[in-house]
């Protein structure tokens, strides 16, 4: 197998790409060699040089601690917690949140065998005992196991002296009824607002 | 901007990824590094060294002529023409084509500025005038632009003596009558073939 074979492979590992769209990347990569190949390489070797975990956080940054934990005009007194790392990416991306994040590392799951050992629970405890800490909220999915995770989570945090919140459920920006499932028109009705 | 975000840029300019997936296409090769990450930029490395165009045809190789043009096993009186790279590896996993190939590297368009002179049609030609050379499949695509340039094609090599063809036009395999185009269906008629 030469290269171009290995480098094809090794594109269709990559989630939200197959084999055909794997060979598609490598062409277009190789047909345009200096204004994507050679600075992919380039960027890549950087990346695998300089990429760590943040201590604190969790997050992928080439510094540790990461900003959002270095950023002292960041609120120290709310920790946001989420399953992964591409949920506080999302979240920084929204611009609203000005906490500090802390990432699980996953879900509970007893199917897949994840146990809360093997997530950044205790670390999680660890911060929200902090005197500055007082609000986590509990960020994670909308699916069974993000919600056993936020419930096992807030059992584990009601020692600490800290208020949990969790995110709103409700009819998504944009979204039109006819087409919500039950469940998000169940909880949006549940959780109603009155009018001013 | 840290590497991270420069990778992810880089990644979504590959066909097929957009910010989002480029963004969970590099969270992935972080955080599989030994097994994705490294051997990756070991191959685009290797790639980016030995990739060269094949002087003969116009297929990437690690070798110049590729191993195609070399192979003494295949048909050199047969030379399949077809418009990418892409479509050449295409045709190659079918495995039913054991001639030569030629890659244009496009289509002619006059809206796009794509002349004859930036398409490899003079390496053809020269090709098309070989002694051992007895056929030339046009296989460029079934689009007004692929048809196009095997029109032209056709014209510039009529005065080799080849033979000219085209592949059939029809009904895919599998294909399903009712969910197909007019174009093809009428194509799929008038190639109809006496039942033996």
């Amino acid at each position: 197998m030469n290269s171009l074979d290995s480098l094809i492979l090794l594109f269709a590992k990559l989630p939200g790409l197959g084999p055909r769209s794997a060979r598609r990347a490598v062409l277009h990569l190789i047909r345009h060699k200096d204004k994507l190949l050679d600075p992919l390489i380039a960027t890549l070797a950087q990346t695998q040089a300089s990429i760590r975990t943040c201590g604190v956080c969790g997050n992928f940054d080439t510094s540790d601690p990461c900003p959002i934990c270095r950023d002292t005009r960041r609120d120290a007194s709310q920790i946001c917690v989420v399953e992964d790392i591409a949920d506080l990416w999302a979240i920084e991306r929204g611009q609203t949140f000005k906490g500090r994040y802390h990432v699980l590392g996953g879900t509970l799951s007893a199917l897949e065998g994840r146990t809360p050992e093997t997530l950044n629970i205790d670390t999680l405890v660890t911060r929200a005992m902090a005197e500055e800490v007082r609000e986590v909220i509990l960020a994670t999915n909308a699916t069974v196991e993000g919600q056993t995770t936020a419930f096992y989570l807030s059992d584990r945090l009601a020692g600490c002296q800290v208020h949990l919140s969790r995110l709103a459920h409700g009819i998504p920006m944009g979204g039109e009824l006819d087409y919500l499932d039950d469940g998000t028109l169940g909880a949006a009705f549940k959780a109603r607002l009155p009018v001013n």
